[in-house]
């Protein structure tokens, strides 16, 4: 595959979705072709999963049957949508991937980051991002962040705890040291401006090699 | 748990549902507290993920997709009904497990049987069942039963053809191979009423110690 698969990650209020957006264009101005994607990313199958996942019925859902319903609506975005735009030499940039079910549920929820590694590992074969921008916010900061974003819709996990986002700033910390290579942080404790820039440079150093 | 977690595993044709039943009887009029159950179980979050699965629409559902939502429906059954059951000292019959998933996905459709054994591991953590019963019929004599019986409705593994249901069979000795403690084989091709008593003596055996 000749494209480039590049992740964000992050806790609640990095401000990386919206950076995702900005740097998708700069780059599509470039002269790259780029697609700009979040799981379930419109594909029938992984939003048919989703919509068990989130159905507030489901009050039942068991955490690890939660962690294998992601990991197979992972799949589907990866064999409908990532891989073919890799293949055909894309960039493709993905709001979220592995290493969120890694800090979240690996680590946050306490099901082990080497077993929810092995399940995904068996969701993405080898496709696994060969870069992940972690962007570093103090979970209590993110949070006032949000906090301060009317227009932002509320999630289920926007409502855990500070001590739940704690621990899953805790789960990337780990990831970090386990993936030295592949995740790069990026300090989003800065203007919104500024944190484009240095992932905007970092993709750019990226691409060079 | 003080339960017993007996699977009832087998190609197609093999009469494992029909004895199941009467198997669950038989033991009910000897004063054991039985339940009689087979994936989705009645769950509904594992009936909603049967539901994506079977969807006819979702014609571009991928083999791995597939076995971890199958992983996902088997973890909710379990939590839902075999792992309360079990507790409250029950036998649990049930009507395929793990070992299908093995023979089925793991080796008939190639994506190996430690691959897919590891995301159910994930799913069943340590509750495996402790007594298996495999139903032992040559593939060609199973589909031949089910052919004569117009009554039986079809489903799409019946419509696979006899080298696959062969590859079934290859996995399923395999399994026997990988856990000869807990698999015991029945003589399928005998009539119903000595296969029947076949599994009751094996089953018998195992309450007896």
């Amino acid at each position: 595959m000749n494209g480039h698969f590049i992740t964000f990650e992050g806790g609640e209020g990095a401000g990386k979705t919206t950076i995702l957006q900005t740097l998708s264009e700069k780059l599509q101005k470039q002269g790259f072709e780029v697609i700009a994607t979040r799981e379930p990313g419109g594909i029938e199958i992984s939003e048919q999963i989703r919509k068990v996942i989130l159905d507030p019925q489901n009050t039942k859902m068991e955490e690890r049957t939660e962690a294998l319903l992601y990991a197979a609506a992972r799949r589907q975005h990866l064999v409908e949508k990532v891989i073919p735009a890799l293949e055909q030499g894309k960039i493709v940039l993905c709001d979220r991937f592995i290493d969120s079910s890694l800090a979240y549920q690996g680590h946050a929820r306490g099901l082990g980051i080497d077993e929810v590694f092995a399940i995904n590992q068996f969701a993405i074969k080898d496709c696994m991002p060969t870069l992940t921008l972690f962007f570093d916010i103090a979970p209590k900061k993110g949070l006032e962040r949000i906090a301060s974003n009317k227009e932002r819709e509320r999630n289920r996990l926007d409502l855990e705890n500070l001590a739940f986002h704690e621990r899953v700033y805790e789960g990337y910390q780990k990831l970090i040291g386990k993936f030295p290579n592949r995740i790069s942080t990026i300090n989003a404790d800065q203007s919104l401006e500024n944190v484009e820039r240095d992932a905007m440079a970092r993709i750019a150093a990226y691409l060079k090699k």
